[in-house]
């Protein structure tokens, strides 16, 4: 892999602070107790601070220090994810792998990377510098914008659940709707996104999600959506912008989260209910607001001790 | 792909019931806002009905209404369903995939639609007309009835997670029994089902699986259950007739989920415990009589308000 | 595949117990139900060793009995472990598929096995005797030590869930780091587990994972660990060795789990907090020890009582 070798000044002016000393070159980022010659590193703290001057770094991203070696920015661990982007990130340079799957019926952008056996399936269209993974399936009826990334073993597209019931026994409902994935999204590995039924199912633009995740048909995911892991949310809820469901969280049916909404980790949201308010951070099974779920804690506690 | 074209008297006489006016022909079923000439719409309420009269929907499945484009319908849901199941519906179509993996030692039934890179391991039977999306693996133990759809990466007959602790470590516990899976049996997207360890695992027919679903190893699923997403059910537990268990539900080792028993999302069912009572619905960790659950809500919301 | 045949008296001599009557030949293990000539069984109470007695076994593991096709051990289930390990586990002795995508740049060790579209990147190592499943990808930035198993559909170094929050939406920490997995570690099915976000990602010697567990960047999980299927283990924490994590746990952030600790099905443990004591066994939500636990659902069920 070729080196990449940037100049500090360049990264000071990407951050738009001041810079002096010489104009050293940094050809990678790591750990401070990674760091050798021509390395970036960040310190969060005083201790790490001083354990990076003692390092062989050639550039430390810091709030405060004197070392000449130091960029002062507001937000080290920003700072050093925004130089990364920047120059350091080599997702997506690989092109087409020559397993890739593609139906000749899809539509891929400009400069997008297809892992092995990534399967992109009839009438799909890909935006530009799309990144996907080895063995990622993207089914019929599926829509990417640019930049979306989707890690290995994801699937894009599936059918939902939905079934009527008759004397006979189940019988599926139509699945033979749409899944569009908008800008910048992000998918963990091996999470299932199901297609809408007859309408569509949108993940909104810059939302990322983490690995095993499920999310139904006909859900609509905002923009700048933060979905950890093992979430599951089922068919037809609504999650505003900038939400935020930590690991495990469960959302029911027709469920509304609204923009800035915060669900702590295994919370369970029951079918239709509505929470809302930015910021608010509600948390166990059902959902409530903190306060409450923090003071039922705290009465669970009393009673036990005065038994 | 062929255009479908069905009549409204033979749409009519599927559901068993009067039609009048023109015999048009369907050619789609869509959601109302999308129906153009030829489509088939439902709806269920008056407001919808009204916007299916405005449309240019050929028929209109409906409990109520004068148009003569209507069928009037007990369940317009479950109509439309049966309508699409019965004409419309093109999973199953598409042959072989050129890539599927068939091992030569298995048995493939006839009309069997197998994705690319579906992988069908040594020994495995499949019964008539199943659908293997792509992706899927079928490993050596495993036997599907007729009509079972599987959905993309999904895993049938891994080895179940037994092991014996010695001074040593642990020591794997044979994974070398069988997985059946009876007829009409649908499962979902990185769904995975553990073959028995000595025994089977037995799903039975008509059962509806969703998306990364674990069965363990033993486990014995009854006919016609609906399985959410990311329900765990542990080894050896078994599940009656017509259960349902909503998502992120988990079993855990040896229990007995009675015939047609409701556990409600993220509901927790401790080992060796049996639920019963065809309707009854559990709720909570560990699972309780949703009278139960909800009286202990109440009792934590009293205490709450009291502090 | 070719029968093995081996001798009561080989099999005395692995257990360290006496032997008597004729050295006959046993060729398989099974269940006593499918128990016919050649079969080794094993009973675990008296029903069983009745059952077993009756049968056509050839030998037959108990604690008590005097027919004399019993070999008399302490732990009948332990025991027929041990001699399937030995002689009859048929795991890895397929070597590589033709259809295995394996890196130039990557180092396999002797006696792999490799399935069908196993994916091994550019950089991994894999130590001796390892089995890995067909479409398993093993991502660049890991290694495996000897003897690791590895089920169908496993993601294993895959790109953490790390980002920061800036004005403009979120921009990706990088993920480059690695991910190390220890001699005779056991992963199932549909698993991801991601590698260091810039430091490594570890799993040590002798643990066992099941079905769709999601283990995040930087964690440190000990030896011999059990982590039942669905767990999910966020970013930085750290799980002794010995501790038990029983179905869909949730270890949030930089949780810390003693060495022996046992956390119970469905558990969940907040951002930070550390649990401990060796045979230690918590549940619940926040997780707690058992004893407070079960305190407070008899004082729900109490206070449920006088309403």
């Amino acid at each position: 892999m070729a080196v990449v070798s940037v100049r500090k000044s360049q990264i000071a002016a990407l951050l738009g602070v001041d810079w002096r000393g010489e104009d050293v070159a940094v050809e990678r980022v790591c750990r401070i107790e990674d760091a050798g010659s021509g390395a970036l590193v960040f310190a969060t703290d005083e201790k790490a601070l001083a354990e990076a001057v003692a390092s062989r770094a050639a550039l430390i991203l810091s709030k405060t220090g004197a070392d000449e070696r130091i960029l002062l920015v507001k937000e080290p661990r920003t700072a050093f994810a925004l130089v990364y982007a920047r120059w350091f990130d080599r997702r997506g340079m690989a092109g087409w792998d020559a397993n890739a799957c593609v139906d000749e019926r899809s539509t891929i952008g400009p400069g997008c990377e297809l892992g092995a056996y990534a399967h992109i399936g009839a009438g799909v269209l890909l935006g530009e510098r799309c990144v996907i993974g080895p063995r990622v399936m993207i089914l019929p009826g599926t829509t990417l914008g640019a930049r979306v990334r989707v890690q290995a073993g994801a699937v894009l597209g599936s059918d939902g659940f939905g079934y009527v019931r008759t004397l006979s026994g189940y019988v599926g409902f139509p699945q033979i709707g749409t899944l569009v994935i908008e800008d910048d999204v992000e998918i963990g590995a091996n999470t299932t996104i199901d297609r809408g039924a007859l309408g569509e199912t949108r993940i909104g633009r810059g939302t990322k999600i983490d690995n095993l995740v499920h999310i139904g048909h006909n859900c609509r995911i905002g923009e700048d959506v933060m979905i950890a892991a093992q979430v599951g949310i089922a068919g037809s809820t609504e999650v505003g912008d900038g939400a935020i469901l930590a690991g495990q969280v469960g959302l029911a049916e027709k469920v509304v989260i609204g923009p800035g909404v915060i669900v702590g980790a295994q919370g369970g949201v029951p079918t239709g209910k509505k929470l809302s308010g930015p910021g608010a951070v509600f948390w166990g099974t059902p959902a409530r607001p903190i306060r409450d779920y923090l003071k039922d804690l705290a009465a669970l506690a009393r009673i036990r001790r005065r038994d």
